[in-house]
Formats: C-alpha cells, structure tokens, sequence
C-alpha cells in the first residue's frame, strides 16, 4: 500500500495512492482508519510531508564509497564503523515532495545532497530481536540529507549544516511493500543522472540498526531512522532541481534556491 | 503564572498552580483557553511531562566551570565557544517529575546529572533580534541531562550516553515569570546539596541564542532549549534521587534506578 498526505479543496487527509489516483481515508494509517468512495487525480492535490516523527533518527556512515569519499576529503583514512550508531535531525528542517530547498544567503557553494532510504516505524517497540526488528517497521519513503559541508566541518553537531530549515525534504509517500534487496538508489540533477547505488548494501542494515537502538530507546509510531547515503554529490546550485528516486517507492523532488537578502 | 500538566481520575489536563492548589483549565497554553471552576490539591495529581517538543534543543557547553571540569577530565585546554551553537536530544529520553530515571543494565557506574535552565517557546520565530528575541519565550522549567560519561566519550553524536529512555527528566511545571538574572540552580543527592551557581551566568545567554538559532531555525510553540549546566555530578548509584532547584521555578526530583536483567 502506498500512503500519502495530501491537500485538496483546502481539507488535508491520508489517502491510498493506486495508479495515477488517490482515495480519501478517514483516520490515520497509525492507528483506525476506513477507506471513502471520494477519490482524485493524484495531479490535481498538493503533496504534503507525510508525518512530524517524535523522535528524528539519522544514520551518518553507512555505506562504503561515501565513507571513503568523506575520508579522502579529511585527508584521512575510512574509519569503518564497528557497530551501528544513531543521530539526530531536526523537525524543523523537514518540508515536503515539491517544496524549495531554501539555502540560506551565508552558505557557501558547498551545498550537497544525499539521497537517503527512510524507515517509517509502524509501532511502539523496545528490546528487538534480529527475528522479530522487522514486525515495527510501517513502510518506506525518500529522504534528501541536504548538507552544507563547510558548515559540516565548522559546526559542533552539525547544527546548521544538516538542520537548517528546509534541509530535509521527505517523500513523498510512505510506501509498505518493498524488495529491499533488488531497490536502487539514484539521483538525477536537473534531469542527469549523478548517482546510482544498491539501496540494501548498508554496512549495517535495518535489522541490526532496530536491534541496538532498541536496547536503549523506545521506538514509537510515526519515528523515522533515516539510513545514509553513497557516493558524493555536486555543489548545487540557484534553480537545480534534484529527484532521488528509490525502486519501489517513487520519486522525491525538489528545487533549490537562494535566499533573497 | 505557572501552567501544569496534571492528571487527575484518569484525566490529563493543563491547570494553573497557586500555591498547594491547581484548577483544571480547558484548552492549552500555546492557544486557547479558559479556567474551569474545578480546583484539586497539588499533593492529590500526577504530575505529568509539561509537553514534547517538536524539536529539542540543547546547548552543550554553556557555563565556564563545567567547561573546565570537562577539558581537565579529557587531559585538554578548556577553548571557550567563541560563538553560540546548538545541539539536539531525542524525545523518547523524556520522562516527568517524580518518574525513574533507569540506568541501562549495560551502563557503567559514570552515570551523571546536568541541571538545566529549559527555555520553553510560545511562538512560531525566525530571525529574531536583540530587542524582540525575548517575545517569543512562554516560560521556563527545568531539565535534568542526564549523562553516562563512558558512553559520551566513545558514542558518535553522544547518541546514546545522553538520549536513552528516560535519561531527559524535565518539569515539574512552566513558569512564566521569573527574574533571571536573580536565579540560582541547586541540586541535591539524597538532600545533601552537591552543586549550586547563578542560573543565568552563561558563555551565551537566551538572547544571543534566540538570534543566532533564528538566523537558521524556524522555532514553534512548545520547542525547548535546554541552556547547559555548570559545575560536575558524583556517580549516581541505583537509589540516589536526585532534585534540581532553581529559584523561582521549583524543584525537579527523580530516583534513579539500575535496570534489572
């Protein structure tokens, strides 16, 4: 089933996306929800961020050619990671398929995306096993890690560098049935293609991720762990637009623009 | 005026305090609302988590003795921020006043509190400025940052160390008046008072934060930020209960617990 958030006629509801059609749910897919007989064009509604999590995970390293490309840029050696580790965003960042990517007037040029598998958890889970992780999980949906590098190597945190406002567009759907293992990853630049990789070649996939942070964290209904990205991107730059498109889930877009001073 | 969130026979409601007394109001402090006629005895509620933010903010270095503290641990120079950045905790870590704080089985004995002055925003902000930056707080309480110091050296992004379930007690309530510049944090182990200083002798204080993080963020009502801590806490053993004081707000209390396996 693929889930999506969307306006129309001013009134913002889930819908079930077969085709080129939506059809209106009453509910949530969280929690009781029934299917209307009110349908439109998927054309015709605006797309909206599919959900807010509580909690906003983030995997940083979690694939080898971006690790490497990280490292020969630092001028060090790729360090791989020994076990799966977890970090923040920010909500504030989030913003919806179609939305601008907003750079703010004092970044640099050095403005990257990073085209990211999205896990949706489905339910309140803690202490998962490798045989049961997978049972939490919702569906899937795209993220874009926008970055700013200089800020990235400035920043405690990366306060700024991933988490501006507008930096973490998401969706535009949230997608239940996938084959993790046939999806590719790719990303186009205003219409070129600037990267491609095999979505489920993670250094640490799902079920590992699942299984440590829940020794530790509480999962909840509606929370997102966004898993990392390959390769590098170009410096983007005033109008480009960029599609991160994942097997099996869609098409993310969005434009980037500059701030007006 | 100081707004509670409370339950009361099965209800959860907000309510005003006024001395030993609350009265249950309709609606919520960041929209509308109205007093009810209805009154208990505070002694008689539960005190419920003032609220979840949609984003959690966290100043990590913010008070020079706690920098100190932190530079001679590590075998370093304290290198005073020259500027103020931000950083994020994660929501599942949030737990109300008078709730355990339970220390993971896996933990080590370096188990640490941090008392902290928590800024609570009341409207939705961007690009603040010196003479407005102050309009958009609602109030303040109090956080408890709890922290597993093995962890914080070794974790990337500190993930664990200070995000794991129930490790961000904060409350008991958000007061709206308060005179900062006269307020002292205090904190007690077992009521013997282990650390006190001025509340508001920060690196940066709430308006060079406000201004900075509103060049990037967009801040809405309920989001928090959590102003850092001074001085350093002994290792908490399973038992301890820990209360943070601050003049004008109240007292945050919480037992810590070891998990059992």
């Amino acid at each position: 089933m693929r889930w999506l958030k969307f306006t129309a006629a001013g009134t913002t509801s889930w819908g079930l996306v077969e085709g080129d059609t939506v059809t209106t749910v009453n509910g949530d897919p969280f929690g009781e929800w029934s299917k209307t007989s009110k349908t439109h064009a998927l054309k015709d509604v605006k797309i909206e961020l599919p959900l807010i999590p509580r909690t906003f995970y983030c995997v940083g390293l979690n694939y080898l050619k971006h690790l490497k490309e990280a490292a020969d840029k630092a001028g060090t050696v790729p360090n791989v990671p020994d076990r799966p580790e977890i970090g923040y965003r920010a909500q504030n960042a989030l913003i919806a398929h179609d939305e601008n990517v907003v750079i703010p007037a004092s970044a640099t040029e050095k403005i990257h995306y990073e085209g990211e598998l999205v896990v949706v958890i489905g339910k309140t889970a803690k202490h998962l096993t490798e045989a049961n992780a997978m049972d939490c999980v919702f569906g899937y949906t795209i993220g874009n890690d926008v970055s700013e590098r200089s800020w990235q190597k400035a920043d405690r945190g990366l306060w700024r560098a991933k988490n501006a406002d507008t930096f973490k567009p998401m969706g535009p759907w949230i997608e239940t049935n996938v084959d993790l293992d046939s999806m590719e990853t790719a990303i186009r630049v205003n219409g070129k293609e600037t990267g491609r990789f095999h979505t489920n070649e993670m250094i640490f996939g799902i079920v590992p991720f699942l299984v440590e942070l829940t020794k530790y964290f509480t999962l909840s209904p509606g929370d997102v762990i966004w898993m990392g990205t390959d390769g590098a991107s170009p410096d983007l730059k005033d109008g480009d637009v960029v599609e991160i498109d994942i097997t099996g889930i869609g098409t993310l877009r969005n434009r980037f623009v500059r701030e007006k001073v």
